[in-house]
């Protein structure tokens, strides 16, 4: 097992969910302090007779860099000032101090919200006026960003989140909303991976697992789950369901730091599951300004390479062949400041030349529970991963 | 509370898991005969030099129609034969086969996969040609339909399923692989609901809840569960993220039969929202040949009703202008002859009078839990919904 071996961890003697709740108004306090600051600033500089104004880092292409040290897509120090006193600013001003505005309701009243959610709370005609405060979401969406990036919180932490996705099952008890929760006794259900996973919002009680198997396909994560395989290899096992959520990317880097757990992913050998590995371990360009909380750089590739056609003897049946998009996707990818190590680019050119793509579920060309008994304990006991 | 007081049930003393398996066994020695059946019939034809052939009830529009008395949406007798020596059909045929062999495997060994996965375990190349059994997963989904009608059996009694979607959680206490899970205890995450719901794999163990109500949105959900209404209300609280999934589908006509609960659905007010209502309720035109097993017909309408705008002082934040495609598909509902009672007609000529549709979220411009706290319990209080 290439796993490190990690000693389980007992809980502690305090209730876990008051331990959490206490955990969170710290941070909640902590939030709030950052929104408060804001809005006394601007007030500051309006009752002096000023011109209120915000500084946020600009989140444009231009000001994205990759940190070779770090291994994360960052966010560079270019600010944009926003004015009140500024026809073309003064909307978006507004529209600032009113999402502030709802997120400080919703931490006290410890009330979470979609961003959806978020656009109604704030949604009005201003009196005396047809004027809307918002027309659109995709005019208060920017603006959470930019709130995220001005107060250098996490959209979680002002208790918003996006759609959620993910669900995991496997040797870990955790604490959610003051219920203990047993991940080994889920069924085939398994548990829905929560929009939040702050600390203070959800707690680990106790972990028994050794390491932690993240896939990207839901099928694929069925199939390991019918076949225990987390009991059987003292695991976690988790599906993103395609493209990782915030939930399960914040979920994922706690784990790897909190439970020092190694993480392996499991995607479709094409482009688009190296990509989704991809921003799992260094963030991605349009969430740069989170990747600090939400990359985990050492999260290990384990497939599927392009090399596991031959090495399992995989039969033409499992190939797709590439089309013209997949290889302008794969050229791109070799491009990449993070994949330009040579282990890397050889694995993206055998892609490229074998001609064909290939999907986790085509190792059900050779049976049913190849991939449990078979391709996945191989790949873990030869540690023929990439990192 | 509109909802009828049902007693909880206890468990039954013998092990759930257990009598889980033997029901399991039961219904899967009744598909396994009904495979074989199929199989033996082509073999007994070929061997006395006939022509194999199945037949098959025809899945198009002039064979699906409304019936008036269950209230759902049926497949008529028409059937199809399909010709083993007939060179338009044997293709067909012999896929037909295939799937049929890889479904008495599963049963077999007692594992399911998805519809792509199956697509896989039957895709080979034929020996000493170039042709492949399934170029494409296009080509096997509809084998797979062919199957269930063929044999009258669901494809989750095949052991097959297609994506899973949703999340429950509730006063209900399950039974899932030999796992009791108790929905009442599931934090924020919410248990996801399986893609096979069939007896046999999924059990009730206890039940406390009074009613079920079920909302087409997760965020909706998600604010219901945060604030514990379920809890305060005795319910069972489910989402179906969109357009329902076979797997929530099932369940609820499970909990609507076997637990004799009354159902209320909370969908946005719009020609969208009223259709995720109607398929739960009469089934859909593509899958008329399971709606006996999939459609719930006395499942009530809960809202968003065009008249709630007025009813609960709703601000014009709350609008949504209706497109063009909106009306057309409103005017299409109209002319469905399930909803040609008058009370319908009504509902839904007032939201094209009304110009605009609402999303639940919608209710977030009063506060933020407005539908927790006022909106559904009045709802509920005043038996105000349709059915």
């Amino acid at each position: 097992m290439a796993a490190k071996k990690t000693a389980p961890k007992k809980s502690a003697p305090s209730t876990p969910s008051a331990s959490s709740a206490s955990k969170r108004s710290d941070r909640d306090a902590l939030t709030l302090g950052k929104i408060e600051k804001l809005a006394r600033q601007a007030l500051a500089q309006a009752t002096k007779g000023g011109n209120p104004a915000l500084d946020i880092r600009t989140r444009t292409l231009s000001n994205v860099s990759f940190n070779e040290k770090k291994r994360i897509i960052e966010l560079g120090d270019r600010t944009q000032s926003r004015e009140f006193f500024n026809v073309a600013m003064a909307r978006k001003f507004m529209q600032t101090m009113l999402v502030a505005s709802g997120c400080k309701t919703l931490i006290g009243e410890d009330k979470t919200v979609s961003i959806r959610q978020m656009f109604y709370m704030t949604k009005h005609t201003l009196p005396g006026s047809s004027e809307n405060t918002f027309d659109d979401q995709s005019e208060s969406d920017p603006i959470i960003e930019d709130l995220e990036v001005g107060i250098d919180a996490l959209r979680e932490e002002l208790h918003l989140f996006a759609n959620r996705r993910g669900l995991v099952v496997g040797k870990l008890v955790v604490n959610d909303a003051g219920d203990e929760i047993d991940l080994a006794r889920m069924g085939r259900g398994g548990w829905g991976i929560p929009s939040i996973c702050e600390p203070g919002h959800l707690a680990f009680v106790r972990n028994a697992a050794e390491f932690i198997l993240l896939v990207e396909k839901q099928a694929v994560w069925h199939r390991l789950n019918e076949d225990r395989f987390w009991e059987k290899h003292n695991c976690i096992l988790l599906t993103s369901e395609g493209q990782a959520a915030r939930g399960a990317r914040r979920l994922l880097q706690r784990m790897a730091t909190e439970l020092k757990l190694p993480i392996y992913v499991l995607v479709d050998n094409d482009p688009w599951g190296l990509y989704i590995y991809s921003v799992l371990k260094q963030g991605s360009i349009n969430l740069a300004y989170e990747s600090m909380r939400m990359a985990v750089p050492n999260v290990r590739f384990l497939g599927m390479s392009a090399f596991d056609y031959k090495k399992f003897a995989m039969p033409p049946a499992a190939e797709i062949k590439l089309t013209k998009e997949d290889i302008t996707r794969a050229e791109q990818m070799k491009a990449y400041p993070w994949f330009k190590d040579a282990k890397w680019q050889r694995e993206i050119q055998a892609t490229i030349d074998n001609g064909f793509k290939m999907e986790v579920d085509a190792l059900l060309t050779k049976r049913i529970s190849f991939i449990t008994d078979e391709y996945i304990p191989k790949k873990l006991r030869d540690r023929d991963y990439l990192q």
